[in-house]
């Protein structure tokens, strides 16, 4: 074994926050480590649309080596991190490898939170990275595929349900573009089946669906999915998921074989690993100026981090991108000699797409919907997308989509295992028949 | 269960011969159902794209259902059969159901031949299909992480060697487009090691490569590869593959973590199993009119048919086009009570391409190759593609390809599971170190 390399900064997480912070670094000629266990970026806010056949993985996800084309400085390593040794400033990996750091900041995202309801974790599908919406994809075009064929009326009605549990913006998106499969995709191309038969639920706990937008869009977002046939049932809690169904709090049940889970975030498990102290969710708990206590080399950003003082900020992109770019600044003054600055959020406002010309929009104390809100959603993703390919076949696939009425991406690739598993549960589900 | 559905024409197979017979079936209004395992017809000639970072998944593939939605007569169903009972006229699916056929087209397509050599099944990457192409990839990339890491001479050396077994379009077109990889990506992308560290051989049994084309271009070819840097052996016999390296007959070892089988084709294993005749490399044997013998409803198409008399028939695309469309055109004659008419293969021509203005093409008598050989392929491809936004994507990757001579799709997705495996592989490759 090689001596351990020297010490650099070493960003770790390769999301929103680790990429500001490692392009900040190597404009600043930092000689940073970027780290994590996927060797690209992805673009999470379209996940859904990867997920419901719109788009391709690699339409949305940037190579990191891409990336630092640029940035000379900065260099890449494709580790999975399972622990930290704060003392010797150094992290461990799983082949067990040590990369040293002079300063670290921790970018390790988030994952879904289950809040402990049974089934949560192991019978839901997710949306958090580009497997997540690969397994959706396929789930979703198979299990229109069995339907075609089952004559079992229950059963053909538990394949043709999805639930959808988490009424946030990614809860909203995955229901309207369903929505939208069904209106469009469906008559097309099932003809054993009516797309009326294609039944569409949004199940959230709280009051209302996009908590962080003003009421009147909330109702807007609401009304939306209505018209589009989605059920919202919003005050409602889920108390137990299975393979087969979706138990609600008041003892309803819904027989399904697709439950989206997009309820809650927590900080992902690595986070845990690292000895760092942590609070709610699992998150790392952060000076305001996004330091560790205690530890004024290691900084955290994004989902992963709990500001003191700003406990309730949102776990959304714009959060994750302006404090790893705060992080890397605080890192470029410790480097300087400089004090550091606390961060500051400054809300640039909130879009939800439910579908065509359908969304909603809170910018800088604007509100509005429908279609003017869709073009400011379409224009904003495009352009917050990385890297000129990615913007050009992205554009051409809602190009594509907008005038054909198309979700063109359908084929079911690399789901081969899946083909008796879901056979399996389907017939499970439905008894002898 | 209910009562199995009325016998209708089938077309088991949905590849270039399959989707030519549904589409002749289809316009002549003729009741067809179109089975297959997966729910996609795939433009294999692009495989190696989609394997190099080229070009993603969906963009060589098109979904059945969509071809269906101007062939009103024809349905699909996905099945995996896995026997037949040609006396009730019927075929059997893994999940027990039969599905009655009045008459059938057998297009199952090909596999790997390993030609017994031991390693040559279990330690190969193949291009059969877009599971085997988006492994190739992910293999690729993950191996040149790996190497960056990697601190033993040797085992970093083996780590960048990738050995193509067989000089067919398949392995030239795939040793041509690593090649590129290494030219244009590998400078870019890994500062670790010198793009020179990356080894490419290609193994060919026979004495020349491409074996279809006339002897000048089949040299021209050689000439390009090498020229490209490929190490290309033919006249040489692979002995054994191992996950750590690649036995040459004459008892040279190449040690490799990556050997890519392209060194021949035999019948997809379905064949085997609908109890029909076979010959050499398990195809189905039938008649100058594709008849199976005895069977007179019972017709085969493309790579899974070996043809009386025409048994030296290369086992390419054109040859099952043509044959898909005159199965169609014979079971038709039949419907019509006409005497059927025996398949007669038209050439028109071969084409390879090598790489970036690098081709060889004989058409109708012409031979070229060079920048000329490079546009006709690119532009009958493009043509061949099945779907105007596939056309379109391609087109924008191969554009972006051209003009920034990168590979942009290096996301490594899909493959989480491989890390520890890869990681393992690497390491019990290079002994303690």
């Amino acid at each position: 074994m090689a001596l351990d390399p020297a010490p650099r900064v070493v960003v770790l997480g390769a999301g929103f926050a680790g990429l500001r912070a490692v392009r900040r670094l190597g404009h600043a000629r930092v000689a940073t480590l970027w780290v994590d266990a996927r060797n690209y970026h992805c673009f999470l806010p379209l996940l859904y649309q990867v997920a419901t056949a719109g788009l391709e993985p690699q339409d949305i996800a940037y190579p990191a080596r891409s990336i630092l084309r640029r940035l000379p400085v900065v260099d890449f390593q494709l580790a999975r991190v399972v622990g930290a040794d704060p003392g010797a400033q150094r992290l461990r990996t799983t082949t067990g490898e040590h990369i040293p750091y002079s300063h670290l900041i921790v970018a390790t995202g988030g994952a879904a939170e289950d809040f402990g309801i049974p089934g949560a974790r192991d019978a839901t599908f997710r949306l958090y990275d580009l497997e997540d919406a690969r397994a959706l994809r396929n789930h979703v075009l198979r299990i229109c595929e069995c339907a075609t064929t089952e004559v079992r009326a229950t059963e053909r009605a538990a394949l043709l349900t999805f639930v959808i549990v988490g009424g946030g913006a990614t809860g909203v998106e995955t229901a309207g573009a369903l929505a939208e499969f069904r209106r469009h995709v469906v008559p097309r191309d099932y003809r054993a089946f009516e797309a009326s038969a294609m039944r569409i639920v949004l199940v959230e706990a709280g009051p209302e669906l996009l908590p962080p937008f003003p009421p009147v869009l909330r109702a807007r977002a609401r009304r939306d999915l209505e018209a589009f046939g989605v059920e919202v049932r919003a005050g409602t809690r889920v108390s137990r998921i299975t393979p087969v169904g979706v138990e609600l709090a008041g003892g309803a049940h819904i027989p399904t074989h697709t439950a989206i889970w997009a309820a809650g975030i927590r900080a992902a498990p690595v986070a845990a690993d690292l000895g760092f102290p942590t609070g709610r969710s699992g998150r790392l708990l952060v000076e305001p100026t996004l330091q560790i206590p205690g530890q004024p080399r290691v900084f955290a950003a994004g989902d992963v981090a709990l500001v003191a003082g700003q406990e309730r900020l949102p776990q959304v992109a714009q959060v994750a991108i302006q404090q790893g770019e705060h992080a890397a600044e605080n890192v470029l003054r410790v480097l300087r000699g400089e004090g550091l600055l606390d961060f500051q959020y400054r809300d640039k406002g909130a879009l939800a797409t439910i579908g065509r010309s359908r969304a909603v929009a809170a910018i800088r104390g604007l509100e509005f919907a429908g279609r003017p809100a869709w073009w400011v959603w379409l224009v904003i993703h495009l352009v917050m997308l990385i890297g000129f390919r990615n913007r050009l076949v992205v554009l051409v696939n809602w190009a594509w989509n907008y005038f054909t009425y198309d979700r063109g991406l359908r084929a079911i690739v690399g789901a081969e295992h899946e083909t008796s598993e879901d056979g399996e549960r389907a017939r499970a589900a439905g008894g002898p028949g």
